[in-house]
């Protein structure tokens, strides 16, 4: 008998059929012998559907607020959920945040899980009781309701999984697993059977939605196994584990997109301890995200820095640079808002020389320029122009026969 | 400087435009010197919709799982009057029922406070900041999410208002307080400047639909004045109070109606000790809500039973009724599905004699005939027929001149 987390994002449960087949899901693992615990998003657009709400209401929205406002969604959701499973005969109960004892910070909106106490959980799971917890939502050390942030469901989800000692997390959402890229640009695209936590982590970091990388950094600091799924067919999903060290790793598992990005690069500074660290302090007090940053050699004492930005950044980010130029004796500022960030992923890539090589000479042959190169021990990023990413993406999937596994 | 508990129902809170008068209306209260908690229920038609989709999912909805999704309601509205405030100056926090120490027993779906203890919400006062509470919820004695059941909110205000020692409790609603009659009876209803508890109990109890009578109770029990008024006009409102001894009192104030009711009368029941008790212990155990019951004078050790119910209440009463007929040794079961209440209600009727001749002399006169009596110190009310009914409201709102106050 395994102890299993079963986490049902929005399109999982976006309307009652939905909602049924997700209990049919959960009375199968029951019957099979497993114990689950589920954690529910809100319903399909719902935390859409509040936000235009409150738009419509007052352009004052202490977080506070909205965090009261948007945790109805999961109440709605897991209400639900847990009828549909009474209807089928398994007795199932409800738990907010604050009920299944997830303690977080006090920062509104994004707050981070601080400690989780489930002793709630641990007496229904004890009373044979299916918990079905609030994804995407804790309770404040000030006893205030706090939400999670962007994949907070999945934050959940994991960090239950860890604080109950779960066997595994399953997360079930609308695609059957990870692909080795987005089947929307390579129709071969091949679900992968499994992939490293690294890996995921570096997927996620560079476009691939599947997961969010907090949860995947989580799952991986607390050992935790993730299984990636879909709620709409039983096919087979991917798993999201250790690193197996007795196993040959895939040189290259899977190739990310970042469809839109912006470039801003700074020409002719000094190059002196210190310059970079006031530039990057500049854009992180406006909390600018800085994604790769390039830096040339320098030659003569200057150098030219490159950052990359979402594109929704640029702006912001281009006042930034052009306010500390002169102050740090830089000669000027360019902006490229056309660029596309493309990468390829793969565990076995540290013990491979030559695979940069192989990229290189992919993109070089279908006449695709490399803008500015980023490379982690399993993973090497291009920033190509925006309008050859996509076909950057299928060369570089077919270069390294991804359809093939 | 007065502290005030606001209560504004469905309809107040329904779309964010009156979201934002109700926000208008508190910055008012709170401009004139006034401390103010506000109590919400949830948007308009909220809980009707959430209560369809459950019926979508599953046919089984226990209590708890029900409590968590109608709650939601709540959230939603108070965190949105929250924002509005906000962009009016006001500082202001919303508290779910738990947040506001609302302690309640374990009856999902209709539970009684057992306990308020409101220290967040002075905190809040203290603070200068406005506590925008949800009505209907609780939480339980073990930490389970609950609702009130009907008339909630009304009794979540009138609830803290006792706790909070308010000076007042304004009830905001869609009419502009409490009528003679119903003005879609009698054009010339007239709207009272106030009544007394006890009155507005007893046009709780017969039809009058503008409080729910259990908020009406706890209001008198806890000696908290209520003022009833409508959020849509300035118009002033009414006000519901301990009756003033030193004050003459109207002698009639109201005339009420339930309109559809059934009559359940049960011939030829031996006049002996107990069988009343087994009669309405029966129906007590379907769960039936018996109104007024008459019983004959007894005739050769014989005696008739009648009671009425609500409509929907009269299949159960009927089998009820026919199954211990022959128990009780009674002779037969008569059903009568069309007829309907008038009651007359006004503080003044106890010491004033005649007002019973007077009602039926009018009835009389106009040829309705009646069917049942039953009185209270301060109500008289009359089965008739129910296409009789609304005749009736309008011959006794004349006969006692109610029009003219």
């Amino acid at each position: 008998m395994a102890l299993v987390v079963q986490k049902f994002g929005g399109s999982s449960v976006a309307d009652a059929e939905r909602i049924r087949a997700v209990a049919d899901r959960v009375a199968r693992s029951r019957r099979a012998g497993d114990e689950v615990v589920v954690v529910v998003s809100a319903m399909g657009k719902t935390t859409d559907g509040l936000i235009r709400l409150a738009d419509d209401v007052s352009s004052v929205q202490p977080g506070r607020e909205i965090d009261m406002l948007l945790t109805s969604g999961e109440r709605i959701s897991m209400a639900l959920v847990c009828m549909a499973l009474a209807e089928l005969g398994v007795e199932a109960e409800s738990f907010t945040g604050s009920q299944a004892g997830i303690l977080t910070d006090t920062d509104h909106t994004k707050a981070k899980i601080l400690e989780i106490t489930p002793r709630r959980l641990q007496e229904a799971l004890a009373r044979g009781v299916v918990p079905v917890v609030a994804g995407f939502q804790g309770v404040s050390t000030t006893n205030d309701i706090t939400t999670l942030g962007r994949g907070g469901s999945d934050t959940t989800a994991v960090a239950l999984a860890a604080a109950l000692c779960a066997d595994r997390c399953e997360i079930y959402t609308d695609v059957s697993g990870v692909f080795s890229t987005d089947p929307r640009i390579v129709r071969e695209a091949r679900r992968l059977d499994s992939v490293s936590f690294e890996e995921m982590m570096e997927i996620a970091a560079t476009g691939g939605k599947v997961l969010a990388l907090r949860s995947v950094e989580f799952a991986r600091n607390h050992h935790v196994p993730l299984y990636v799924c879909s709620s709409f067919t039983w096919e087979p999903g991917t798993w999201v584990t250790e690193e197996d060290p007795s196993m040959e790793q895939p040189v290259v598992s899977a190739v990310t997109c970042v469809a839109s990005q912006g470039k801003v690069t700074i020409l002719g500074v000094p190059d002196q301890p210190g310059v970079a660290a006031k530039l990057f302090r500049a854009l992180a007090d406006e909390l600018v995200n800085v994604d790769t940053i390039v830096q040339n050699t320098s030659t003569e004492g200057l150098t030219d820095i490159s950052f990359t930005v979402s594109h929704s950044e640029i702006e912001i980010s281009r006042a930034a640079a052009e306010r500390l130029a002169p102050q740090i004796g830089a000669s000027s500022v360019v902006i490229d808002d056309e660029i596309a960030q493309v990468s390829i992923i793969g565990g076995g890539m540290k013990t491979h020389p030559g695979v940069t090589a192989q990229m290189f000479e992919a993109l070089a042959a279908d006449e695709i320029n490399i803008e500015l190169i980023s490379t982690s021990p399993i993973r090497i990023s291009c920033v190509v122009r925006a309008d050859q990413a996509e076909r950057a993406v299928q060369v570089l999937h077919h270069a390294f026969s991804l359809e093939r596994g």
